[in-house]
């Protein structure tokens, strides 16, 4: 039964891989499974039908036959749990790679989404320049304690896993920030991430349609 | 083999079981499965001997002799799998529950956490009064869309499950605030949470320790 997600019709970003739909482009391209997408205007994404499959009315959603799944982590998990390639066989290293989709999730990213808002939904406040380091020093925390983690291994435990496909996901966010560049093993394993066959048919296929 | 999990040797509210503790109690707690705790203080969790078992030294997590977990998502996610309670038996209906976790860890979450940086961290500058409005309505979108997908359901995908306490759990940490009770749907929601006997179980036992 034919995989068809869903992804923004015109990506805010405009072609940078930043949309959701590439974490689960990535998952699919590791695990070799074909897919279609389809595309969803910003007013669709609001709309009855589109809300019937994401309550949120976001992207990416997955549907295949009659099933329906929305929620980034919980795709990629489905997807990782049904194909090989994403998670270890091995069930304790399998529920320490899911640990590592939380983390990035739960952990990481909302530290970054509060940067992203402060730049993003803020910029053009007059508290923005005073509080802007606030918020960099709450993101470092974070950061300093997984660049610590790392060290100088490859992959967050043992072999690449949906944790890293996660992690590397949640960090590209802020890639093109200078914060990044802070921890240059961080900045190696990201960049690790991106030099997977597949990430890079994932962020082609995205680029298709937003470039 | 006894399970042990780590808590605040003196958590930071006082007993009021906003301390992610409480959440592996709970499904502890649904599952019938005793455990012990050890208290840590926040110097020990900043040490390599908690670093070693939560990289980002914080608490729960959860050992069993000789393995150990971090990650509150990750750690309810390994309870609810090995034991009857949590998740449904379906397939299908297992992943939607996961949905949840998720739904509630990294799209509901985030926006609360914002919230609570904002009063907590930031509750002294010059520019939170002007600010509050513009972080508070942004977490109304997210419970607004909630209330609308749980309509007049006691839970949100059929029968309870771990998505149910993960997203009670998150909610609770603005049942104080005002802005909760905007949606009474959601406050009943997180009222039928509080009024199982595993989360009551699970609240006296982080109460006996704070209160």
């Amino acid at each position: 039964m034919t995989i068809i997600i869903t992804a923004f019709e015109r990506s805010p970003d405009g072609g940078k891989g930043l949309a959701r739909d590439t974490r689960v482009r990535w998952a699919l391209e590791e695990v070799g499974q074909p897919y279609e997408v389809r595309l969803v205007s910003f007013q669709a994404m609001k709309e009855p039908a589109h809300l019937a499959i994401h309550p949120f009315g976001q992207i990416p959603t997955f549907e295949q036959g009659d099933f329906s799944l929305f929620e980034t982590g919980a795709i990629v998990f489905h997807i990782a749990e049904r194909h090989t390639g994403l998670l270890p066989d091995d069930p304790y290293a399998r529920v320490r790679a899911v640990t590592w989709m939380f983390a990035a999730l739960n952990t990481v990213e909302p530290a970054i989404l509060e940067l992203a808002n402060t730049k993003l939904l803020e910029g053009d406040k007059p508290w923005t320049a005073e509080r802007l380091p606030l918020v960099e020093d709450r993101l470092r925390t974070r950061l300093k304690q997984l660049s610590a983690h790392i060290g100088s291994a490859d992959w967050l435990d043992g072999r690449f896993s949906a944790g890293d496909l996660m992690m590397v996901s949640v960090l590209l966010r802020i890639k093109s920030a200078g914060i990044l560049n802070e921890y240059p093993n961080l900045t190696a394993y990201v960049a690790r991430g991106e030099a997977r066959p597949a990430y890079k048919r994932a962020f082609a296929a995205q680029l298709a349609v937003n470039g």
